[in-house]
């Protein structure tokens, strides 16, 4: 596996990810995607809609507003309690989360989830951890640091205006839960998922997109009979790990369960699994699936005074039901795919730098290429044209073939479609199978069916 | 066409569109996208991707930071200037947006657009104009209401660390100018686009989606040498229209061009044509295509002090290239497209209603309809996983399947596949035609490639 030197400076390079507002000098740790990582995210998020909610015949999509009504969050305890133990330095004034000086200090050993102010700070005392940038220790006492990002709609800034940028899309989920079910006429146990952006506003973001302030997520909430929530949750365990490595692509190796120890676990939830993957900095959270039981529908059901409750049609029993919430970033898993398919591989005479990512979630599938540009150029125009139609493709007329083809396979091209004489004569192309750089005569009308077929998952 | 209160009452009773945060008694005009809204919306945002990116060789997709640092927004001049003009009656304490005012009052024939707060002020006392909540004409001087939404990055709240919400998708594009066309080696004339949220304090959102805080963008920023610019110009002009008519579906009739007057053009633009549609309130702006020279890439480069110049391969030239921008919002797009295709149909016995969208663009192809659920429910299963691999399909056994075809259709659904003993005995399928409610038996293993053909555009 690359370091995260060589693949951030890869993303920059070939236009997957640049620091965001550059060239204003950048924004703490924000980041933009160029055409390459639009396109692999993009791929990535049809992947899981296709998984998680099309193939799923009891699941349903939403996409909720950012800015909601700020109760939402009253009720969801977030105003009151979703904050970092924030600790200043005294000697060098640099900032730093206090759990997570005890987990650097402690190798992951210790986490310092959950823990209160006064247990982590004396453990940082008992341990002499110092500061890891000037290494004094001489630490404020711990503050409260709300992550939530705040702003003000309307026109006057008072309390009443205040609003924040959603902390995760799953409030949306609980908010909607009704108005999903009744017009889809939805029966228990049912799925409701949503991709979109949430906001967050760390302490120390890093690692590159590992962690950042503007991330996005795929969130589904999976609405079960209370009783049942278990099985569903060994369900979502598994088909969460089967996408990481059938759909996705990531390796068995570089993935791991960790089970949530019981004193880890928040008071409502009967059982939470995080997917590890194994980045290059080291192990880090990719997915988590919780039983979260009826905790959010029913703090939403007591702060709002709406029933919340689903009826039953066969027994007419009213209950709230359990929910099942997987949950994964797509920046997370846009990295983790990049860390896993970035690999450079020895030919006889070269090296050849290759993004061996699954076909369909790369970001061009086809490559167009003149063989030589002044004769072919034309025809190959025309054949991108046609192509496009039904596939996202580039087109390239400089260089070299052998360079051009260097390049689609860094970028992770699967396919690249040669026009020579032959194109203009007969009517058939090449093309060049990236992974065994295999190439096949095809008629140019047989093209599109031997793709379409290959891309199918 | 149908009312306004129809469309939002449909979008609300078929889960395309719901109040946002209902259950909390909603956020001033915000709403959230149901299952189909979704669905919609994503299609909408395929198509547009499709054609104005893919399908064109030089064209460059983006994703670039919601908050970007601040600077990007002062060099804009959003900071200084991106405000409407506010005013208050005395009387009943309504607030309004004073050229609003004027253009309701004149039915549209002056917009106020780009006048000063005396010219708006002296107009509105000159004409009487008379506040339309309480009637009377006592109104506040005008102040000017910055429309960018304010927040704080990090855990210091000052100055420093003010940042705003992108007013608009665009200034991501033209700060990553550089950075995307050195990564895709890019050559002009070629083209960035994104699609993304923004948002705007608006004084006075209203019209359902027509106007909200939070909305969505399809922005292309098209890059070409000046001197070419009104070509440009016009050939976007062009596919804009052709989009909507062809891709989307729009009638001629109720789509218009709008030349901006001189006197109306900011100062650095050349031209500015927006497509109006005809909703049910009136016409309304859905895309504005400008010509905006090279103002955005001076100010940035001025600003940020990059040079952000192109250099002309042939001719060895440097140069700011023009740019001419097609922009247009999504939910306005999505609201025209609902307003256009939702119809009632005359039938001999009764009233059918139907949403008569393009085939590509309905949130459901399919729906898979087991006959009779005790029967054929297990088979009509199989079925719907077989073909969800390949189209976002619905499954629904309730009710008679005279109900399930009318429920289709209102949700516009383009064929519906019955399962019914031929299915257990023969493997074929009825599939019925949304449009003509005609029906073609087919063997199951064809009705994929048959539905494929019918969604290509």
């Amino acid at each position: 596996m690359k370091d995260m030197n060589e693949i951030i400076n890869y993303c920059k390079q070939y236009g997957f990810i640049f620091p965001g507002s550059e060239i204003y000098g950048g924004l703490s740790n924000s980041f933009d995607y160029g055409t390459l990582g639009r396109e692999l995210k993009n791929n990535i998020k049809e992947a899981w809609t296709k998984k998680f909610i099309n193939e799923e015949i009891n699941n349903y999509s939403l996409d909720s507003a950012i800015i909601m009504n700020p109760e939402v969050w009253v009720a969801s305890g977030h105003v009151a309690s979703f904050a970092d133990p924030l600790i200043d330095c005294k000697s060098c004034k640099s900032r730093h989360r206090a759990d997570k000086l005890i987990e650097d200090f402690t190798k992951g050993e210790e986490t310092g989830d959950g823990w209160s102010n006064e247990k982590l700070e004396a453990y940082i005392k008992e341990n002499n951890i110092v500061c890891p940038k000037c290494g004094k220790s001489d630490f404020t006492p711990i503050r409260k640091f709300n992550l939530l990002f705040e702003t003000h709609i309307g026109v006057t800034e008072d309390a009443k205006s205040k609003a924040y940028l959603r902390g995760e899309t799953a409030q949306g989920i609980f908010v909607n839960f009704v108005n999903v079910q009744r017009s889809m006429r939805a029966k228990v146990p049912f799925g409701i998922g949503q991709i979109g952006k949430a906001f967050r506003n760390e302490i120390t973001p890093g690692n590159f997109i590992f962690r950042t302030r503007e991330f996005e997520q795929m969130e589904l909430e999976f609405f079960c009979k209370p009783g049942t929530d278990l099985e569903w949750f060994e369900y979502y365990k598994n088909q969460c790990l089967n996408f990481l490595y059938n759909t996705i692509g990531l390796s068995k190796e570089n993935l791991r369960y960790r089970d949530h120890a019981k004193e880890e676990l928040a008071f409502y939830s009967k059982a939470t699994t995080d997917i590890e993957y194994k980045f290059p900095m080291g192990f880090g959270e990719l997915w988590g699936i919780a039983d979260r039981t009826d905790y959010d529908l029913s703090v939403h059901m007591n702060h709002s005074g709406e029933d919340l409750r689903y009826l039953d049609p066969e027994t007419n029993e009213k209950y709230l039901p359990y929910v099942i919430e997987p949950s994964v970033g797509v920046d997370r898993l846009l990295l983790a795919t990049l860390c896993e398919s970035l690999t450079t591989e020895k030919l006889e005479n070269e090296d050849r730098l290759i993004l061996k990512i699954k076909p369909y979630l790369a970001p061009y599938k086809i490559a167009v290429l003149p063989l030589i540009k002044k004769v072919h150029a034309d025809k190959a125009v025309e054949v991108y044209k046609e192509l496009s139609k039904s596939f996202v493709c580039t087109y390239d007329e400089t260089a070299n073939i052998g360079k051009r083809y260097r390049r689609e396979d860094a970028i992770g091209t699967p396919w690249c479609i040669t026009v020579d004489d032959e194109t203009l004569n007969n009517n058939t192309v090449t093309i060049r199978d990236r992974d065994t750089m295999e190439q096949v005569t095809l008629k140019l009308d047989e093209v599109k069916d031997y793709i379409a077929k290959k891309l199918e998952y």
